[in-house]
């Protein structure tokens, strides 16, 4: 416990964790102990919460089966071909497989608690409501909170202990590619909850449009459509399950990525700093994150958007408060730490910038989707370049070497000091989704319904933003975990790997192979959401058909019924896209070998980058041209409007069916994809050399 | 000229050239002396003759006098920063544009005279359909097969011709460099070529078939539709000009991208018949497509897609047989030929590959888009590894060099070989679409159209199975031009270059950059198709409601106007998207260098060779669809047909709307970038050093 004294700010790390933790049961407490509203609306969250737990629990034990086949692969992989200095081989296959599992287990127990507290907060968003739009953003932020803090407190305590336990402090060179099987373990369940999730929440959406709003000619949330609780259950299970996991691996690998990088230095300076400094970095961000949430206000007359600005300012400043101190204290060799302070500052400006370019993209049509493409690539592509080019005048100032690359790792670690607050109003987006779904159900007054309407229009726009920024540090962690690859190859094999060549055959073979693998994985998880959008089709018509006393109101529609078919759907159809996923990189990997893999891993990276930010974007311009219409904005040459009911209108819905899966399956699961990519490189490295 | 005593082979180039010259003048004669049907045909012929003329006359003005400030550019770049040994700046500077130029105008008289019997060919195939499908099949096929035998046929000669103007047989290691000019201008052409014809057809496409189809409800080709002979002919500007200017394109800068790579084994040996090679091989291929275009035999009761089929097994079985034949004579350094033998073999399997691929999945819906894409991808990876495999033994077996890229090369230039006899089926697809077109609008009897009809079915499977082709053959060349590419900078800076290693952030930045390129320029000429269709539904939504006449049959509708509408339209839209793709690579070279540029020309290759798959496949399936429902297979639950007119109708034309400029724009387009991409990079690496 040496690395204590010498670097206090570690303390910064268990102090940040518990925070936390508290932060989240005293928000969990408060949101627990609102009003629950009328007798109606209490029955209709009663019937969403049932009926997600029920999904969550199957999906979660057919989740740890695979969690747990994957771990005896591994186990397996790393005992015959993996060596190390020092230990035995099934003495590092042992600890890889428990910090697979143990990554697997945080993963699943923060999309748990996450979707729980988010499934209770619908109902008592929609009951504040009845009375204030302030009462009701503050639960409905607080809500999306509990997750948000757990999910980020739960990783860095997590990657913290499993450092401490497997000797981090005695052998710091070797313990952070020890834990990259935490990192593994969460990239494998996030895969599968995000999949599983979004092929739920988008084929219950689009099979309640399409025979809901098309066929029938009902309102959203109708309670006379039978997949209306399915729908609203998939807010919860794909939006906040599945971007629960998601981002606990981003954070998880992406400190390990970081620490990895960090070895490096420390092979020549012998300072731990550099290893630690992603965690202590880490904890500052989460410690601004929660300010930051306590500092939003909600207003009766100001924009919700606008309070959530403002807490975000507040964080992004402190942020960079922690990012000074932090890189002044610790990787200040020779008084050049300044450098790394301007990379770090690159990193949390990017965020920001993501943060502007969706929300002033959020409300167009099919030009923006080109520009947001764009303007999101190439703010990537400058973040990446100006901190590599920082890190490198830091190593030019002190002569030492792996600068340029621990520049992007101090980014990459800036950008995400946000994670928390980011990820609070990404689940405070199906939470207020939800509540309006609720009101609407429960017949509730109009006032109640246009204040659940206003939070729902700002949930659109940060769950968009959360996938801008998600994307996001996927790129940037690709590239640092990218070279956490390169450096885990050449230890394995003892030999310089720092080349990943082109213009060899292989090599191009398994970069056109990653750019493969993205599409096919997208339209395999596309696929997945027509497959069970037309179960659940055929069950809404056939309740229309045999019960008519549903249309006129007299018979209430068997929900339960559509929510197990989309459950078994969705379980069924996540499978193929899962092994996909897992088992592209190892094919190729095993027969190309490790320089085709790192290809692979970049060039999917590349890919898949592009494609998910063309897919969330794209599918959010069907919706916006969707919302658009339903407003009556849409007027044709005499000045009529073409609203709801006209063909525009069944043409933008029929659009939206196609945009739907793209923006909140496919997208969001490459997200994943990326990350898992990088993760399973880096743990079966034994295998491709 | 000693050259030819040594490879007496090297005589198949000119006999070849001249032969297809021959052939397509007595096809051209056989076409044009057909009978011209009845008046009321000859008519609407006459209209679409007129317009598409009037619509390539503006069309190649444009591209004139952007291919001149082109070539202006280019001669600048050239003269300020390129040297080579023995030749003065000047002189470098004036070969290189006067190569551009040739190219350009070489293109431009390829798309030209192919469109131009195309147009010729719709009528006579409409007034043969009045009494023959085997004759309407002979006309049909004859007319494309100008264009396909002029196409390649003028690209051999023409880097035949170049290469000895610019002294390749006293300097044959040079030469082969200079020439890439030519590949460069025909690649500026045919970008634009392609991207103009391919907004003109979509837009007058989807503006037909929504305002004629979803709004008026009235059939297809239906004369009191405005926007009609647009659409027909967009089929001739789009599908004949394009793609002739793409194809020429291909085969032009693949046999310059092979021949460069003959210089390096050239170095070595001291044998030109590495250099000429390429050249012999593409003789012999045009040979077997004219003698397999000749044995194809129209029959009133097969079906014309088995005819079709027939020829061109003959054209593959000579094609090999060529390729022994060149491969023991030319390239069989110690007896090891035959290894180059099989790497042509495997070129020549894979386009057989894609025929099939194309046949067997082009009825089918959204699944057959994943396993095309799928498979074709694998397809391309397994044979660019065999061939390069092959190669790699012939270098064991000889000890020389370069042998694995050389097989790659070879296999390219086998899988070109039949690149006559496709185009010919190419241009057939539009051609037998515009005679459907003509008997329609001229309301001729219902059996002649049901031979349009079965000849047009024919021909969409043929213009699907080109784009097949047209991507992998893009795919196999740009390894080949990348490695060209190599050799170029190499020569340039006297230094080795060998490897893109995207480890380094700058070169990651380059392939990032490219997959980015890809998808922005998709979406910018997708963007364009629906600005010119707008405007085109706009005109005819006037022409109904200004002159109601119009619906009742008694007025008709003023077609010049759409036409002139379209034309305009599609010219000013094509230029955003041109410019950015010639413009991209530039500043990325300069900005990242050379090694930059490389990543960005392979990664753009690789995201753009998918994405096209996905494009041209996802948008056959769209098409698919409708035509599924327009033939009455759809059937709702209780048994009811639910054909035109239909809710399932109009949404199947709405996704027909997405999914056409997807097919016929952007994909086909990609090619074009890809292989420009791929040119431009060799032209002005000067710059990127």
């Amino acid at each position: 416990m040496e690395a204590f004294s010498t670097n206090p700010l570690l303390w910064i790390v268990p102090i940040s964790g518990l925070v936390a933790i508290a932060v989240a049961s005293y928000f969990a407490y408060d949101v627990l102990s609102s009003p629950t509203g009328t007798p109606a609306m209490q029955e209709v969250a009663g019937a969403i919460y049932e009926a997600a737990v029920a999904f969550i629990k199957r999906q979660y034990r057919t989740i740890a089966l695979l969690a747990v086949g994957g771990m005896v692969v591994i186990m397996i992989v790393i005992y015959l071909f993996e060596s190390a200095p020092g230990v035995s081989a099934s003495e590092l296959a042992i600890r890889t497989g428990i910090a697979f599992i143990v990554g697997a287990a945080c993963s699943m127990a923060s999309g748990i608690v996450g979707m729980f507290v988010a499934v209770k907060s619908n109902l008592r968003t929609a009951a504040a409501a009845q009375t204030s739009v302030a009462d009701a953003l503050r639960i409905s932020l607080r809500g999306g909170a509990v997750s948000g803090i757990l999910v980020v407190g739960l990783s860095l305590i997590g990657v913290f202990v499993m450092f401490v336990a497997y000797g981090g402090f005695e052998h710091p060179e070797q313990a952070p590619f020890t834990i990259v099987g935490f990192g593994f373990g969460a990239s494998f369940v996030a895969l599968f909850a995000q999949l599983g999730g979004g092929i739920y929440t988008k084929a219950a959406d689009l099979g309640a449009d399409l025979v809901g709003k098309v066929e029938a000619g009902i309102p959203e949330d109708d309670p006379r459509n039978a997949a209306v609780i399915a729908d609203l259950v998939g807010d919860n299970v794909g939006d906040c399950a599945g971007r629960g996991a998601d981002l606990f691996e981003s954070t998880a690998a992406e400190n390990i990525g970081a620490m990895i990088l960090g070895v490096a230095i420390f092979a020549v300076t012998h300072d731990v700093a550099w290893i630690l400094f992603p965690l202590v970095v880490r904890g500052f961000g989460l410690i601004a994150s929660v300010i930051g949430i306590f500092t939003v206000r909600g207003s009766e007359t100001k924009s919700p958007m606008s309070s959530l600005n403002l807490g975000y300012y507040i964080t992004v400043a402190l942020s960079i408060a922690g990012m000074f101190l932090v890189t002044n204290t610790m990787l200040n060799t020779k008084g050049a730490g300044i450098w790394f302070f301007y990379a770090g500052v690159v990193g949390i400006l990017t965020s920001l910038a993501f943060v502007f370019i969706t929300q002033y993209y959020t409300a167009g049509s099919f030009r923006p989707v080109r520009e947001t493409t764009a303007s999101s690539a190439i703010t990537i592509a400058i973040a990446l370049f100006l901190s590599h080019w920082f890190g490198e005048q830091w190593g030019n100032a002190t002569g030492l070497p792996h600068g340029g690359i621990y520049g992007t790792a101090v980014a990459t670690m800036g950008m995400l000091m946000s994670a928390a607050f980011i990820l609070a109003e990404d689940t405070f987006g199906p939470i207020t989704d939800n509540a309006g779904g609720v009101a609407t159900m429960a017949r509730a007054s109009e006032e109640t319904r246009l204040r659940t309407d206003a939070l729902d229009a700002v949930g659109n726009t940060t769950k968009a933003l959360t996938k801008g920024y998600a994307v996001a540090s996927a790129a940037l962690a690709a590239f640092l975990l990218f070279s956490a690859y390169l450096d885990k190859v050449a230890q394995l094999t003892g030999k310089p790997f720092d080349t990943v060549d082109l213009a060899k055959v292989n090599v191009f073979l398994g970069g056109f192979l990653g750019a493969m693998l993205v599409y096919l994985f997208s339209s395999l998880a596309i696929r997945a959401v027509g497959r069970a959008g037309a179960a659940i089709i055929e069950e809404v018509r056939t309740q229309f058909r045999e019960h008519p006393g549903i249309m006129d109101g007299t018979e209430r529609p068997d929900y339960g019924r559509v929510v197990d078919i989309t459950t078994a759907s969705a379980l069924r159809n996540m499978i193929a896209p899962g092994l996909l996923a897992v088992g592209a990189p190892i094919v190729v990997g095993v027969l190309l070998k490790a320089e085709a893999e790192a290809a692979m891993l970049m060039v999917g990276t590349m890919a898949g980058v592009i494609l998910a930010t063309v897919l969330n974007n794209g599918g959010g311009a069907w919706d916006n041209a969707k919302k658009y219409i339903e407003s009556g904005q849409l007027k044709d040459d005499a000045g009529k409007v073409l609203g709801k009911g006209t063909p525009a209108h069944a043409a933008a819905v029929v659009g939206d069916t196609v945009g739907d899966p793209f923006k909140d399956t496919a997208g969001p699961s490459l997200h994943v994809l990326i990350k898992l990519l990088a993760t399973i490189t880096l743990v079966l490295a034994p295998l491709f050399v």
